[in-house]
Formats: C-alpha cells, structure tokens, sequence
C-alpha cells in the first residue's frame, strides 16, 4: 500500500464514528423486498431511516432528510411518480442523492426510467457491472461534475470526474446471494455522504465499512441464511481499528 | 415489589399460555418494512396473523379477526382508505383494534392522518415519547374510557383513565436498533387484547411478555442483526415462569 | 422403501446441483412480508429472483423468465391486474405458472380470484389443506392435464392427472411457526420444474428439497426466529448426498 493509499485508509477509518455521533436521517425509497433490510443496515450504522412514498409526505420526510437514496425495484405508478417528485424536492434542497437503478438491464421499461432518473444529476449512482453496462454509463460522460459512480462487485471501484478512480477489495461472495445486499449499501454509502463535505471521500468511506463488515460476516456465516444478521452485527460493531486493520485500497 | 404487584405480575404471567391457546386472528395494516417480522411476531407468540388491505377483503379478514393493528407508516391512497374502512368494519363488529401512529412527529401530513385516527376511539394507542409529544397525547382528554395508552420507550408505561399507572422495567438497547421492533410490539400488545376481558390486564401482559422476551434476546445477541432472531425464539420459548422471575412491574 | 421409490429419490436428488448450474430466473408476485424471504430463497439455491408488477415491466420480466410464481397474498388493485397480466404472458410465452392461493379458504373475494387464477390452468398449484378444501380442489377436476397439485402440510403429497401420488415425509414444526415459509416453497418448486423436463418429477424433486432442508434447519434451530436462517443456509449447502441420505419418500 502507498503513503497516499494509507492516508485516505485512516481518514475513511473515522467515518462510522461520525455517522453514529450525527445520526443522518435517509429517506429511502426502495423495493418491497429491501425495505425492512435497508432501515435495519440504515440502524445498525446510526442512521435514522424513513421509507414513506406517499405525495403529501415527502416534503417532509425528504425536505428534513440529510440525504435520499432512491432505488427502481418493484415500482407502481405511485412509487413513479414518488422518485420524479422526491428527487425534485432533494434538489430544491440541497439533500445529496444517491440513484440505485436495480435491475435496469433486464427490461427497457426499467432501462428508460433509468435514464430519465439519471438526467436528474444524482450525486452518487451506485450500481453492478450489467446495469452499467445497459446504461452505457462512463464517468466522463454520464454524470455532470461532482457525480460519482460506485461500481460494484468482486471488487468495488469509485469514480468520479477529474478524481482518480479507488479500487476497494474487501467484501465477500456471500453478498451476491442474499436479496437486498446491493440496495442497502446504496443507502449505507448516502448515510456516509450525508456526513461528509467531500462527498467522494464519504461515498468511498461508505463502500469501504460495507466491504469490510461484509468481509467479516461471511467468516461468521454458515451460508446465506445466516449471513445477513452477521453483517448487520459487524456494521453495528465497526470502528476505526478495524477498517484500518482489514481495509484493502488497491 | 409490593404485593399488590406481585400479584399483577402473576396475573399477567399467565396470559403466554392463553394466547397460545386462543390462537387469535390479528389483521394487520402495517408499513412494508414491518410486515414480515410483524406477521413472525405473532406466529411466534401463536397468533395467527393476516395483512391484506384490499377494499373488497377486509369486511371478512377484520371482521372476523379477534384483533386489528393499524400501523401508519408507508401509506399509498389505497392504504388510507383502507385503514378508515378497517376500522368502521371493526368498530361496528366489536373488534378491538389498535393504532401505532409511527413517526407522526416527523411531519404534517402523517399528524393530522393520527389525530383522524384518533379521533376514532382506539381501545389502544401504542406509541413512543417524541410521537406523544407531537399529538399531545395524554390519558385524560386524548382516549375516551376504556382508551389505553401504553408508552414505550427506555422504560414503558401502560395508561388508562382511572387506572394506576404500570411502569414495565424490562427491554435491551438493541430494540432501539432495529427496524419495526415497535410496530411488532403493537401487533403483539393487539394479541394479548384479543385473549383478555380487561384490555388493560391485557395490555400491559403483552408489553411485560415483550420486554422480558428482549430482555432476552439482548443477552444472546451480538448485535442489532443476531437480535430478531433471538427476540422471535425469545417469544415463541416465553412461559409463567420465566416472566415471573424476570418481569419488572416498577 | 421401494426399488421404485429409491430411484424417484436417486433422480430427485440430482435437481439442486442442476437448479444451481442453470440458475433460472424465477419472476414471483407475492405478498409483502414474503418478498424478501422468497427472493432469498431462490438466491440460496442458485436461481434468480425478480420482483416487479408494473405493466410496463411484465412483457420483459415474465417472459425472459424460466418460470413465473403467483402467490395472491396483500393484493391491491395493481397487483389484480397485474396477476392476469403476468398469466397470460406466461401463457403464450410458454413459460410454466406456480399458483398460491394463499388464505383462500378466509375469505370470499380471495376465492372467487382464485377460481379465475386456476381457470388458466397454472402448471402446478401448492397450497395447504384448509385452502384446497375451501376450493375443492380434486386432481381429477381441477386441473387439466399436465396440471400438478402440491399439497403440503405434516406430509406433503404431489399429485397429477394418471401419475401415482408422491408422499413427501420430510419437513418441521417450526416450517408453520414462520411467515411465508410456504410462499417461499412455491418459489422453490417453480425453480425446480423450470430445469425439469417432466415437472411433475421437477416438483417432487423441489419439495424433496426443501423438507430435507427444513428438517436439518428444524434440527439447528432455538425457534422459530432462528428458523429461517438455517432454512436457507442448508437450502444453499444442499447436496444429493443429502438428500439420497435422508430424503423420504412415503
């Protein structure tokens, strides 16, 4: 590991303490599937979660929010018509937002939304290698300055315009097996941003915790069944000894 | 402890075993995040659980369920039509029915939806400190009699008009930890309900059964993950005994 | 047991390692405390889950999918058109249908729709004593040839039109102490009959499956909490070594 590489390790090192100490709100508008483990990881890092998407709230609830995260699954035109007003209110506001479009290479309903979404600015899209690759997304073209591009995977990569790209090695291949795995870093590495005022730092600071505590659960884990509590238990129990101890820049 | 609540603990200790026996049907309306391990709850405790808000299925899952839980969080528009049909229907067959009106502090819309709520008289109203505070919830003019209100929180207390207060001295901190552990409680409080001439008996037997049971999860737990699965075992495991010796009436 | 039976059981056996190297994509409509359990059942053994009910999405989700699950639990007036949407692209797409007709013996409207469900003669139905009596359903009528019949309980029996009826031994208590055990079953089976030439043998070998794996999780577990954590985990370390040893066919 380089000086430099040891450096952004120690700083990334003291973010779950400062997620815990202010508590970011996150507004989440997710799938059904995602729902209950997406606030449980939003908890165990000392966030606060909120899922409504219903019109009269979400001034509300995204408006007092310190960051949303929006992700595509299971839509009805209610929830349709919830991300196009969500995102509208996060931007009026100032609230950082982070774009998980699940699933976007499976259909052209998806693919399209997607883009539309994706024209809106998010700060952060976080996503697999298909879904980029049916988005044709490319950090120099696809997200205007300062958007950033969580890639993720066997290995996580962080992009952004201008900013050399992070290459992430921790996590484990249990994290593919269980539903919602994805989804709910999209919403950890949000509650990161919230907390940060480099919002690459914060996302890359996130994505780190996750691979880490997703690195410690599948030692514990007999299988996917017993993976999820595992991980939830060790983003719960992360500090800054341990990102620095198990963390990998590559 | 005095002898007056030694012998409400006794009482109380009994009611594991008769909701057991009962098997009583609990229809829910409950937010997405909660329904899975709200529907386990119940089962756990054995109760028989439903969650179906569809207009043209809930005059025969309500009305002929032993108890209702109305749950406000993540509402659409079918979801609110459905809660006020849900309660006339089990207003008018004598089912006693609950309502958890989650983070109506946290904004306008979700406030007003609870104090309409209210308004229709709920045998109890399951809720924690900030959420009292925002409805000015309190047992004199909030709840006509036999209203009840049971606060929880660090510390729980049961309420009614002209009953002494309980104070109920069990829990662990991870039940603050995890997503839906409150919205569960209420579903479960509605089952002990269901099963108890005295809903006020009723209620604070559940709340006790609840607490002792977290109490004990939280021993086995290694964090916010590990912890619903030791609660739900907790639950399912709970007899007289275990809450005699563990429960505190303070 | 028979020369018969043990060969039924040696063939069965083969199915996980094939549902595995296969990995079809099973496209589920289900209810919303089981969405997530489900999709981590068929992520644990090796199928691939999706979720979504928008018309939009219908065309390109059910008919790239491999098998399609209709569970007709917490529909909304979406998730009806939705349901006779999926059916008849499944239909002409040739992609084979699993019914549930989940607590339809609890009320009316729930078994009017799925007598209109069975009408489209769904490749197999899984469903529960008091449900296939409420519908009284009979393999001789119900369905018309190839439909198959899974009816689960302390047995399970898979029946169809002139084949000898399957009695399947396996399984545990705590398989009814937990929400959406059986929904997740019906997932399973799709997975099974959609890498299976003869599906009524695909759906034996699914139920064979699952009990094998519910009765080593029943074997693990404090409860019904702990339950579905070793149900997935010994769904995903399944083998046909297992499941030869201690597979019962009745």
């Amino acid at each position: 590991m380089q000086g430099d590489q040891r450096a952004i390790l120690k700083a990334a090192a003291a973010y779950p303490a400062r997620v815990r100490e202010r508590a970011p709100r996150v507004h989440c508008l997710t799938n059904h599937a995602a729902a209950g483990i997406t606030a449980n990881m939003l908890l165990a890092i000392g966030a606060i979660p909120s899922l409504t998407d219903h019109p009269d709230e979400l001034p509300d609830f995204v408006g007092g929010a310190d960051a949303l995260m929006i992700n595509l699954g299971t839509p009805d035109q209610g929830r349709v018509d919830a991300v196009a007003n969500a995102i509208g209110i996060a931007r009026r506001a100032g609230v950082p937002w982070v774009l998980d479009p699940v699933m976007c290479d499976r259909g052209a309903a998806r693919l399209a939304w997607s883009h539309t979404c994706l024209s809106e600015q998010p700060d952060l899209v976080r996503l697999n290698e298909q879904e980029a690759a049916a988005l044709s997304l490319d950090v120099t073209n696809a997200l205007g300055q300062p958007g950033i591009i969580a890639l993720t995977g066997r290995r996580d990569r962080v992009m952004a315009y201008e900013r050399p790209t992070v290459l992430l090695g921790n996590g484990d291949p249990l994290m593919g097996k269980v539903t919602a795995i994805g989804c709910g870093l999209s919403a950890v590495a949000a509650a990161f941003m919230a907390v940060s005022e480099d919002r690459f730092m914060g996302t890359m600071a996130g994505l780190l915790a996750f691979g880490v505590a997703g690195e410690i659960a599948g030692r514990q884990a007999a299988g996917p069944g017993s993976f999820p509590a595992a991980l939830l238990d060790a983003l719960h129990n992360l500090d800054a000894e341990i990102v620095i101890e198990k963390g990998r820049l590559e």
